[in-house]
């Protein structure tokens, strides 16, 4: 990996660069297929941001700082980094114990009830170090941006206690602290009920509230609190205490819901979560409530592929208007991939979402889901210089290819790594 | 990449050594999860062969020879490089237009009668010159050798004439003599009807069994003959015409076969395949007979995955006793992939294949598939030293990720690459 420090950047030699510029709220219906293709195109990034963007030739004719750094994109195409919203990257080794039960026929439920699931991996990172789980997440984050992920959501919740949570999101910290992209933590003490809470969740939820809660806001360790909202996991009820407790300290609210069984998600509108994960079992009415809301919907197909489940309902999602983001949910047990091209292809193949629609979700629905649109998702003057390079001739080739789509170098904050 | 010519090399610090010994001929049933696993262990390649392997400490003790090349596998997963035993290599452009078709609702079938499918890469194929075709075939080729694959078998079929099915041969031919690894080229000249000779199936057949399969078999371009023996393409009574032709002229025969429909393949056992691949269809009695011969029954479930069909019975066929490879079909409108790992994750996650079984699949049922098990598919003294290093701890990592899995480096004949 070279990496290349400078002030200004102009890329050049683009042969279609998606600019995902034309709205400001996150983009519904037809609106996700807008990618905002300029062909023959070039970027000029300075001091991180984005300082001018157009054809190559009307760029270039106004464009005479010759100690900027160029690089020749060679007809590929460029496109915002992706923002992958939803990730679970501090953990210290992959649950190859679940994935065999699972492929002998044990269900998601049947796997965590007999010891394995979320709750085995807590042991690891509690036993382990902050510079060790530290250590993992950043070997997480640069694994997604050879894919060409430039923002990552990375959340706690195989802590469980006060201790072991804050140890967590410090890893995050640190591994944030020394990658270029861009991290925003997010509190998962309600992931499940820890084995020393059992038959006493409210007592967990107590301590979520009371106490990991508010340490975690005075701290600045966390930008959202997110919930596991599901059968086996937290009640809306719970989750209705912990986004209040959350909102009282100023962190903003996501959650996992109805990815085994549905739920009257409607219910937690009045907090205006940033996202709704997963989403694979919703009903009608919800999916109904959803597109009239703030909140964007992220798919994880990832996890319905491991799992071998059903997809989310994404071309239900898109008609009905809701606001659909594409993750990874980079998950030991669920969705161990760190690649958002192949979620692109999983979405394009299983969901039957365009490829234009999927790359959409992927970058500025993403950046949405993060309340991040301001500054990044697309590529405008004046946002962050976040980039994703390929040498496809084709945006389409982006969800056509699959297995081992990496890309040819990121723009990070302004800064150039070429893979 | 740094190549590293050398007449002997020493890996070394191999955390799992997959050698996949153990029986002659095709794995089956049980046999297939043995993977004949040595921890701790060093591979010696010399003269482009396996000239010792085991335990470490046990070949280092008897080891003096200080001139060898070592490398370092850092407690990595050492196994057969992968034989991806179906491919189709030689086309001009990715198949974007049938993607977008089949996302909005259009079958297989449909878009092939649109004037899309098989027929609509032909134009470029014919116009295109065999260098063109060569260096895209080279490009696929390093696609997967970065996968972990070190022989390729590569087919012809999108000539369909004498002189473009002759072009398409030959630019296997160049690409695999600039390639390290090995490449087992077939003549699939019977992989759909030409637009010429539309209406008049049986013509074709005749052109192909008294020109084409002639013509092939005296300049050496092919070592089998393949036929696309489906509705739409070719009757059974047509492959066997093609197949009696290819064995007159002492090449070996393998089919697409049940991709789409039942067929009654059990007719063409009399010839003896090497293998019959795809089988997503087959119904119960010709899998019974299968079991029963030597034919391998060769898998494509990047195909079903990105077709979004259901996946070939790979559990049935397991337990009937037939000889199970896996492939990734590399196909421009079927399986746009150069990627075995993900291949391994597809027959883990929705075929229920253990990884152990997958990647025996992969490795020396591979070999079997295209009858070079003696000397490839398992790492013993003697066989060729084709090896693919992987930098995780544990051989279940291989199917347990996915998306972006690449390995470290390959040997291939004895040549080692890291990436």
């Amino acid at each position: 990996m070279i990496e290349t420090a400078h002030r200004g950047l102009l890329l050049t030699n683009i042969g279609q660069l998606l600019t995902l510029t034309g709205s400001s709220r996150s983009r519904r219906g037809a609106e996700l297929s807008d990618l905002g293709i300029v062909e023959h195109a070039a970027v000029l990034c300075r001091d991180g941001k984005i300082a001018a963007v157009g054809s190559e030739s009307e760029l270039m004719r106004s464009f005479k700082d010759s100690s900027v750094e160029r690089v020749d994109c060679q007809g590929g195409v460029v496109l915002p980094g992706f923002i992958d919203s939803h990730t679970h990257p501090v953990f210290t080794s992959p649950r190859l114990v679940d994935f065999e039960k699972r492929i002998q026929g044990a269900s998601y439920e049947q796997i965590a009830q007999a010891g394995g699931g979320i709750r085995s991996g807590v042991a690891g990172v509690r036993a382990a170090t902050e510079e060790e789980l530290a250590t993992h997440v950043l070997l997480a984050l640069r694994s997604m941006q050879v894919c060409g992920t430039t923002t990552v959501e990375a959340k706690s919740g195989y802590g469980l206690s006060p201790d072991s949570e804050r140890k967590s999101l410090r890893a995050i910290q640190r591994a944030a602290s020394k990658w270029e992209g861009t991290v925003i933590p997010t509190l998962l003490a309600a992931h499940v009920v820890p084995a020393e809470f059992a038959g006493k969740p409210n007592a967990y939820v107590d301590l979520i509230c009371s106490e990991i809660i508010p340490e975690t806001a005075k701290a600045k360790l966390a930008q959202y609190v997110d919930v596991f909202c599901e059968r086996g996991a937290f009640t809306l009820e719970q989750t209705e205490r912990v986004f209040t407790a959350a909102q009282e300290h100023g962190l903003g609210v996501r959650a996992h819901v109805c990815q085994f069984t549905p739920a009257e998600v409607s219910r937690l509108a009045r907090f205006d979560p940033a996202s709704f994960d997963h989403l694979d079992c919703i009903d009608d009415n919800n999916l109904k409530a959803l597109a009239t809301q703030n909140t964007v919907a992220t798919l994880l197909p990832g996890a319905s592929y491991f799992l071998g489940h059903a997809y989310p309902p994404a071309r239900k999602l898109i008609a009905a208007g809701a606001a659909v983001a594409l993750a990874t949910d980079y998950n030991p047990g669920t969705s161990p991939t760190s690649s958002m091209p192949l979620v692109l292809s999983l979405a394009c193949t299983q969901m039957r979402m365009e490829p234009a629609e999927a790359i959409a979700a992927a970058t500025i629905n993403g950046a949405h889901a993060l309340r991040l649109a301001d500054r990044k998702g697309s590529i405008e003057l004046g946002k962050d210089a976040d980039l994703a390079i390929f040498d496809f001739g084709d945006y389409r080739e982006l969800c056509y290819w699959f297995g081992s789509t990496t890309c040819r170098g990121t723009v990070t904050n302004g800064r150039l790594e070429i893979f």
